[in-house]
């Protein structure tokens, strides 16, 4: 009943996004969030995908292939500290999805890092439209992942209230470090 | 777009309680949360309400009588923290919540407390249905406010993560001690 960071990050998106939205999938990794964006923006839309990997990267083009859905999606093997230069200057978004930490069932030490993830967000900042959302699903129980943790908690967490709502949804008892979403609203 | 913790609450209880169920409206106040609650469970179900202070329960009589949803409440003029007695011993519940702080434009010195809390919740639990939730709206700007935030902070943090899901919904980056949301689901 009640949703993991995960599901609740998918729940946010849909919500939030609609028919010929630019959006940012910041980690592309398997494609999964990919393929939800391409369908929640439609032909109409745009997503800009990041991923430092060309294996995560071949395996989403074929995900977007089989679905019919590469059309609206422009993906990039650089790291999502770069959006600023892919995205035009006026260019406004509705949407960013982060996933921190490690691709699954990938190499383990290729991992998202507080400094270039705080660098995207810096750069994600003023391009968003009022009421878009950057999410963020933060894995942290790999080695580095606590320190990613706290930069972006920090980081978030000063985020002036006037321009600003930041969520945290967190499951507060369980001893397996579960992912926790944070949810950077602009007003 | 992010919704509030108080209209997240609402969200949570519109998406688990069905016609025909039994919850607790643990501190009735003006009465929002159970007609809210009359509503879901229909004249099939059943609201136990409870409040200490008369013209809370008085205003909240009074809005059931107009929306004709006084049948299926029944109010008491005590603390939540008798719950247990008031509840048959095989009862099965599937949904209770709780405003914790004062009563707005009443008494501030009137308050909700750590120890009546944990006793209302610690009463509860036994009587949750497999995908239950426990709803706790938790204010906490007030004097007194903090001490009774860490009392259910720690409590929650603390239930077995092999029987209970415990989710903090929280705005982080907020100087004004905005109330933050603790959701406890019977696995």
């Amino acid at each position: 009943m009640l949703e993991s960071a995960l599901t609740f990050s998918h729940t946010l998106l849909k919500q939030s996004i609609v028919l010929g939205d630019t959006v940012i999938d910041a980690t592309v990794g398997n494609g999964g969030d990919t393929v939800l964006l391409a369908k929640l923006v439609g032909k109409q839309g745009k997503v800009y995908g990041f991923d430092v990997q060309e294996q995560a990267l071949n395996t989403t083009k074929e995900k977007l292939l089989f679905t019919g859905l590469s059309e609206q999606v422009h993906l990039f093997q650089q790291g999502h500290e770069t959006v600023g230069k892919v995205l035009g200057e006026n260019e406004q978004i509705s949407g960013a999805i982060f996933n921190l930490g490690y691709l699954p069932k990938s190499d383990k030490t290729v991992i998202t890092k507080g400094e270039t993830t705080l660098a995207a967000l810096e750069a994600l900042l003023p391009h968003l439209r009022k009421g878009a959302l950057i999410l963020l699903v933060v894995y942290y129980g790999h080695e580095g992942g606590e320190e990613e943790k706290e930069a972006v908690l920090t980081f978030a967490a000063q985020l002036p209230q006037t321009n600003y709502h930041v969520l945290q949804y967190n499951f507060i008892n369980q001893k397996n470090q579960p992912p926790f979403l944070l949810a950077i609203e602009k007003k």
